[in-house]
């Protein structure tokens, strides 16, 4: 079927069931961001293979609404679908509801399937439609009957992972949950979020690209532990491992019916932002819910002293393989032919060399030219382009190891930059020191560092679509809550041992992009009469072109730190590579004036 | 009754209705800020004058929460009370509930006075407690029986103002009201807040010290406007000009029946921040309850061009009367004794001299030396201090002009000032020219311009306990929102026509304070391929001591605005000074090098 005839199939079935609007999120029952297969409808209907977006469908208009980063891709991909591109002002609002709100009569009805929408979104459409005397279904799948050749749930091994690694057990994880469900009077806690349960459990798997997490819920109480997961996933061994940290193991199904039949007058915890509204109504009235974050959520963003030490040795590893990586594209370009996708593979295959490695923690983005316009860009055989010697190159990946997860944006002139180029790539650099060397009170969120670091571009009338930076795993997602730095009023203090992306860009469709990432650590920085301040360690070990600097747009600080960066990239990497390798890295560190 | 007893004597009715913890907000069925003498009960109870705090008595403690504005005045006014200083981390926040969360037992009773507190204060302290088994009641007044004296509510007369001052008449007002209920599907608006109901109805009055608002409430529908207020205050002509503009006018005792009685089905529109709990809780079941901001919040905050030509103009007046203080102080230190008191009184006089001057938007804060480390401090005939030609002199203050509400902060050196002075002054200005220079993208939030106006103190390990701005009345509160310019995570942006004021400080206990508060007006700034930018100007127009700046400290463009302002100042005062006037400013804002 073609996107359109897959249009008129979900209007024919609109039409039978009296649905004058059909809403299609991007997500799954456990509110994943990178999704299994099975659950990429929103590709399957529209085409579209961004990250983020909303179908909203009516018999006269069809819309996808999707943020800055996907607006050029999403034109692409639309293009002849049936479906028009809706850029949405404030990134993740529903503003697709506001649009039916304003649009639909009184009366009319609205649905979607439940088991893809976190609680907090289906509450913000109802908010939205219901006063309005809109009715909104929240249990309508539409999808199924029409996706015949609908990929199966994943059925990849997983595996449990230890102490050496982790830094804490299963068993003293879910002592220190309990813990703190005793301390706000929470009986039960149902996890939806697979990142959750991998930390909680200890547990690793190969269900979704990118995330290394195996399908899974969790119910937890003061006495009881329960694993949902599709127990052929699991060695014998690991399920020993799990029954002696006093977890029970049942079958992935299950998990629907525990909550669905849990003891009255219990009091339960969800995160409603991670939690799928269709589990949400199966949970029975006599249960009191409290709707907060998930402790684990909080718990497995500040890294243990074991997790920082692995990762810091994992950033070696990743800056070796980068040196690598920047090195050969030097020497190769010009001599045989590269693509944004040949590079990509060879930047894999550098890291693949790596003891540990286990894949890539996103699908690396090497956007070359005006593809670096396109902040989440991945080549395809038809965009693929070849590289020259001119121009801007933007390349953002990461690696999962076992012992760590990273992520990386290094932007290289591979020759002629222009004036306008060097002016934009520097005051992005000024943006990201900014951001790096700040120094701020404890209890300080994210939205404060998100403005530090935008500050230089707003100077210059400049800006950028998508947020600062994002919270990074140990050895999980790449993406992470519960802090994040952007404008979002997200009230979360940032604490000591969170690790944190920054990442500021620039983008000028259909010329070229900027975008330079660190990752950086939070530390406690010194006790003054006017409390606890803390500042950033940077973790990223990967040289920054200065070929591309206008030392004018900077301050002696931001060069210092510059200067500083670069000495303790070579310090640290030099030992792990070649000679040659050596000299070239030291080539690129060179101290700037 | 001594502080002492009347704590003993709440116990003994605690005992007697088996209430194991009791407390009392600092609010009124207003939820104003600045309470009538009626609703002072944390004042009566404990003394303690400030404008935010919280009392909670258990029978073996009794705390007084409130936030670092406050903590030295508080300490100074619980002694001997029986209140300890619960210091708070975060402003505003219930920790009062999380401390009793933790201390009391299962099945504890927790009351207060409903119509003491906000809706969402009502449901953090139930969100806190309920599920932890403690039972919370919200309809315990233990004040009223206890309390012999208590002020009667006001009866000072109300008055109605004209479209020539407010730009806008009460009708189209409501009409631009009813547009927003509509496309929201709302009925029925019911609004508390005294500042919305003056700014609707275009009504003043003088029932709260420094505010110029009226004890009234309003419930609005698409074809009714009714104006609950004591019929005494109003003279017959403004009663027909409201009746002309389609408002009924009902007693004010009348307001909660009202509420009571709404039609089932409506879909109610209040404001949780800004109605009491007593009243929501008396709303039918019948009726769907919607929790926003009240509209007229964000109306009132976005100042029209009326207004904003007015709020110019009354600059220039309290500029003026700001630099005959300043001349005057400056001249009769040493010749004649001042006091704290003294040259409050002698500012309001300047002040007063002026046409259409009101009153004080505030009470004056004049603290010398270690009395500016109070940010709110208020000199009492005990505290009252005699300046000497030595040490800093803060003076915060502010007038309402019928054309208009000032809000200004000065702190000037009376001699001898020491390094550290010098340098934590420069700091603060810095901060406050990074905030009034800012050009920020369309949609930034307070939160954003909060950090980039600490930045300069953080970067010197510095930093203040209180918010950086908040939005200010025309001629209206001195404090209103919906906006703030603070780190909470308050998610409402930056409008054109908000007036709001940069006020970076840095306070040292027992040494001195420093704040320099200028009001700033959002405007358009320009459209970029990244968006619309905008920016501030600056509405306060008065001299900044720059015998206290180390001039190292600032980079060039602090010192060319400084160096512009001072300009500026100059231009636009001195058509109004007599010419002894003229020559004592043109040396105070002489350009700096």
């Amino acid at each position: 079927m073609t996107f359109k005839e897959k249009l008129a199939a979900l209007r024919g079935m609109m039409k039978q069931q009296h649905i004058d609007a059909y809403i299609i999120p991007s997500s799954d029952p456990h509110i994943s961001e990178y999704l299994p297969d099975h659950y990429r409808c929103i590709a399957w209907a529209s085409g579209f293979t961004g990250s983020a977006g909303t179908l909203a469908i009516t018999q006269e208009f069809a819309g996808l609404w999707t943020d800055s980063r996907y607006f050029v891709q999403a034109a692409d991909q639309l293009a002849g679908s049936g479906y028009e591109l809706m850029k949405l002002k404030v990134q993740t609002a529903p503003e697709f509801a506001d649009w039916l709100a304003q649009t639909l009569p009184k009366n009319a009805v609205v649905a979607f399937d439940g088991k893809l929408a976190s609680v907090l979104l289906a509450q913000a459409i109802e908010e939205r439609l219901v006063p309005r005397g809109i009715a909104v279904k929240s249990a309508i799948d539409l999808l199924t009957p029409l996706w015949h050749d609908r990929p199966a749930l994943p059925t990849s091994p997983a595996y449990l992972i230890y102490e050496t690694i982790t830094g804490a057990t299963t068993a003293s994880k879910l002592q220190r949950l309990r813990k703190e469900m005793e301390r706000s009077g929470i009986g039960a806690h149902f996890i939806s979020s697979l990142d959750d349960v991998a930390w909680l459990f200890n547990i690793r798997g190969s269900d979704v690209a990118c995330n290394p997490v195996a399908l899974a819920f969790a119910l937890i109480t003061d006495t009881t532990a329960i694993l949902f997961i599709d127990q052929g996933k699991l060695t014998d061994k690991d399920k020993t491992s799990l029954q002696e940290a006093g977890v029970t193991v049942e079958d992935y199904a299950e998990a629907e019916n525990a909550l669905a039949h849990l003891d009255t007058g219990l009091v339960l915890l969800i995160d409603p932002k991670r939690t799928c509204f269709d589990f949400y109504n199966r949970i029975p009235d006599e249960v009191t819910v409290l709707e907060k974050t998930n402790p684990t959520t909080l718990f497995k963003a500040v890294k243990n002293n074991v997790e920082v030490t692995h990762t810091r040795h994992t950033m070696v590893k990743d800056g070796v393989a980068l040196t690598r990586f920047f090195k050969w594209l030097e020497e190769t370009l010009g001599n045989e032919p590269i693509t944004e996708i040949s590079l990509a593979e060879k930047l894999r295959g550098f890291r693949a060399e790596l003891e540990g490695f286990v894949g890539e923690s996103f699908d690396t983005i090497a956007g070359y030219r005006a593809h670096g316009a396109l902040p989440h860009y991945k080549a395809t055989p038809e965009s693929n382009s070849a590289l020259l010697p001119e121009g801007l190159l933007l390349v953002d990946s990461g690696g999962q190891y076992h012992t760590g997860t990273t992520d990386i944006t290094r932007v290289v002139s591979l020759g002629n930059a222009s004036e306008a180029e060097k002016t934009d790539y520097t005051l992005v650099l000024k943006g990201m020191i900014e951001g790096s060397t700040a120094v701020f009170p404890k209890g300080t969120r994210g939205y404060q560092l998100d403005a530090i670091t935008r500050k230089p571009l707003w100077d210059h009338l400049r800006n950028y679509g998508h947020g600062t930076g994002h919270g990074v795993g140990f050895f999980l997602n790449v993406h992470e809550g519960p802090h994040t730095f952007n404008s979002a009023a997200v009230d979360v203090p940032v604490e000591p041992g969170m690790i944190t992306s920054i990442e500021p860009g620039l983008y000028r469709e259909g010329e070229y992009g900027i975008r330079i990432e660190n990752l950086v650590l939070s530390v406690d920085h010194q006790d003054t009469s006017f409390g606890p301040f803390m500042a950033f360690e940077t973790l990223t070990l990967c040289y920054i072109d200065t070929s591309l600097i206008d030392t004018s747009l900077l301050d002696a600080v931001h060069i210092a730190w510059l200067n500083t960066y670069h000495a303790m990239v070579y310090d640290k990497l030099a030992p792990h590579l070649e000679a040659v390798d050596q000299r070239w890295l030291k080539e690129k560190t060179q101290a700037i004036g």
